[in-house]
């Protein structure tokens, strides 16, 4: 055990929101409140950009019930952005940002700083790790994961993910009653576009919709399988003539054989000229409809799949809390420069626990679902992807409600007073023409 | 009180689904558990072609607990269809179906029908009461009021509408939480299409995710106000300033001041010589990231909102249930030719109560959003309509969960002995060469 590190905490969020982000920042609040060490505990407003302006907010000063109403609270309450620290695209503004970022961990005494996000935040955090030793700048730096993507290699799933699943799994299953009940001899296709642009770990997952062989989801188009428009027209009638309708899933980065996008038609632009983009399930939904002559229709959940907190689950929820505090652990036990992980220590029941890996193993891999975790036709996920994602989704988080709405958490954010000259957006000058606005 | 009439049940779903439609058949079976004049409880499969093609299934083989779990199931457990008896464009196809209709009451002695659904379902129940009449055959019609568009006349909303605007409100909330957590000086902008395709009231219903006067939806688009495109341009200009981002919600009625829907883009076609039909929030999208620059990304949540019972309204909910007793207990006294309506009679505490309303009164009859209860730019619903539509949505259904998912009931379906010949599709012959499957 180290001589205890004295200062404050930072805490930031970074990349596209989870319906449980905001639950990884109340375990690193709370946790904090626990280790006398840590004195004030700040948040940095929109990641990364947020820390460059000096716009901090007090988390000392937000409610108890603030905080652990983070815990249903979805998006990103400290709010996010998706800011890159580029040393090899434009080393210049990498350098200032840098010398910017130690300005303020200085000015504000930051000895403990996390930053919850995906690859790309994890790997500012590791830079921002490398940095302060390189500087002297004694302060832990520990990454939180997050990402609906559930792309992050080394941690056994993602906080985001399960939620994400959840609540698309629900989707499908509700969809598939609809169209199952509408369906007559014509038969009936819906196609439901979701995310994950190079894996396809959402999309596999609304395989835990299906409850029966025949149950839909009946085919899952993943991102990884290039798709073979001849195999899937005929799949699709198979299954209409003998269930008369067919639930098609579809990752929105859906690739065809040459590796392009189905759903980025670059053959046909808008009015001002930029390539429409269609969407894959609308791409395919005009070739079904086209070819096969089938009541086709679809539905893109798009941000919706990620912030949908009114039915997240209560095993993501509660592991994304952990991961917050088992990083503030970590920081006070003298880690820095590592991402917490989820390890499964059990199958039935399902247990977990949570590990550190190195930052400079997360960055810039990407983590796929395994070959042979889906079908030989490639058509959908088999009985190894579902054991890995059925608890996952495990339980529901409470939500308070108010007038049959979610009853969701603003934080107070109470500005910390600036103690440095103001940076323009480039960080060129000390002062600028038009103050970017402290969020309120 | 008339004398009883004795004699079996019938009981169809028609048109779109809904989260709640089906708790009106719970509804009707329950109530009809309760008088001895009742004897046989009968569903029609696929609402009217079903009963066409003798495809009854005996609703009393079902479990109790199967029954009651309707009231939490979406879609239309029974099967739906959009079928329709048209005496003007095919009379002698209406004629045939007619006669067989009654083939089908008499064989199995149907002298109690009602029939859940929409404006075309009403006025097939009415063109039934009406023949039932002409052809002397003694049998109560009674409509059962259903549709998420909440455009039919008379009711003061319909089952259905409440839980759609719950789980679309939530929706606009979670993601307005979304966009707001990313958004950055650069601005970001949200359109989330809902259904609706000539009256706005699902649109309209999002407005109940603003609980102050900042919060999205920052713009409802109606389809009953035509877009004025410079209007709406600033709009999301002046809102994006002001917070940095703008959520849209776009009904996909939605229509320019020509009258044309902007969503049907019939310039464009695709592969196939088809129109491209972009659908409204994408052709928008479109034009704003074209005029403003600005990063635009839609939601298109189609069959989502019609069935999403893992976040109904409990209120709606019991409504849907109540209005099919009521049908029920309307046919025990001897009304015939009437459907169930809500009456509104109480406004603080929210206090209903069911009516009945003459078929005849509601069969092509659309209601639309009352032009003072929509603010003076056309871009939100005022406190009137707020005030109508608040209560509509308190309240959550208890839905029991397995494995992290909603167990949603499937019905038995026992099937009910065939008395008659088969029907052709077109009705014209005794005999099929191919048979129709009856739904397992």
């Amino acid at each position: 055990m180290p001589e205890p590190l004295v200062g404050n905490l930072l805490v930031a969020q970074s990349g596209g929101p989870t319906a449980v982000i905001n639950a990884s920042v109340a375990g690193v609040v709370q946790e904090a409140g626990r280790h006398g060490c840590i004195e004030e505990i700040y948040g940095g407003t929109n990641g990364i950009l947020g820390i460059l302006n000096e716009e901090l907010i007090d988390l000392g000063d937000e409610k108890r019930a603030a905080i652990e109403g983070l815990k249903h609270t979805p998006a990103a309450a400290l709010g996010t952005c998706r800011y890159k620290i580029n040393f090899v695209k434009k080393p210049e503004q990498a350098k200032r940002d840098m010398d910017r970022l130690f300005e303020v961990f200085a000015a504000h005494q930051i000895r403990y700083f996390f930053y919850a996000g995906g690859n790309d935040s994890q790997d500012t955090a590791h830079k921002i790790h490398l940095e302060a030793q390189t500087r002297g700048w004694e302060m832990r730096v520990i990454g939180v994961p997050k990402t609906i993507d559930n792309d992050l290699p080394h941690t056994d799933h993602c906080p985001g993910y399960g939620s994400a699943v959840k609540y698309n799994a629900a989707t499908v299953m509700e969809i598939a009653l609809d169209v199952g009940a509408m369906a007559t001899d014509d038969g009936a296709c819906c196609l439901i576009e979701v995310m994950g642009r190079s894996a396809g770990w959402i999309a596999a997952g609304t395989v835990l919709a299906k409850r029966h062989a025949d149950d839909a989801p009946h085919i899952i188009l993943l991102p990884e399988i290039p798709l073979d428009e001849e195999k899937l027209l005929a799949k699709i009638r198979e299954i209409t003539a003998a269930h008369k309708y067919c639930v098609v899933v579809v990752g929105e980065g859906l690739k065809d054989q040459a590796g392009h996008e189905i759903g980025a038609d670059k053959t046909r632009l808008d009015a001002f000229g930029h390539p429409v983009l269609s969407g894959a399930a609308d791409a395919l939904a005009e070739i079904i409809h086209g070819k096969l002559n089938l009541k086709t229709r679809t539905v893109k959940l798009g941000y919706a799949q990620r912030c949908a907190a009114h039915f997240a689950s209560a095993t993501d929820a509660a592991e994304a809390a952990a991961c917050g505090e088992a990083a503030v652990r970590a920081a006070v036990h003298g880690e820095s420069g590592m991402m917490v992980k989820l390890v499964r220590t059990g199958t039935s029941p399902y247990r977990w626990t949570t590990g550190l890996q190195s930052l400079g193993d997360i960055a810039n891999a990407e983590h796929f679902i395994p070959r042979d975790w889906i079908s030989a036709d490639g058509f959908l996920p088999n009985e190894k992807f579902i054991e890995y994602a059925r608890p996952l989704i495990e339980g529901e988080v409470q939500v308070p409600m108010e007038g049959g709405l979610p009853r969701y958490i603003v934080l107070v954010k109470s500005p910390v007073e600036k103690k440095l000259a103001r940076r323009t957006k480039t960080g060129e000058t000390e002062h600028v023409a038009r103050p970017v606005a402290v969020p309120a």
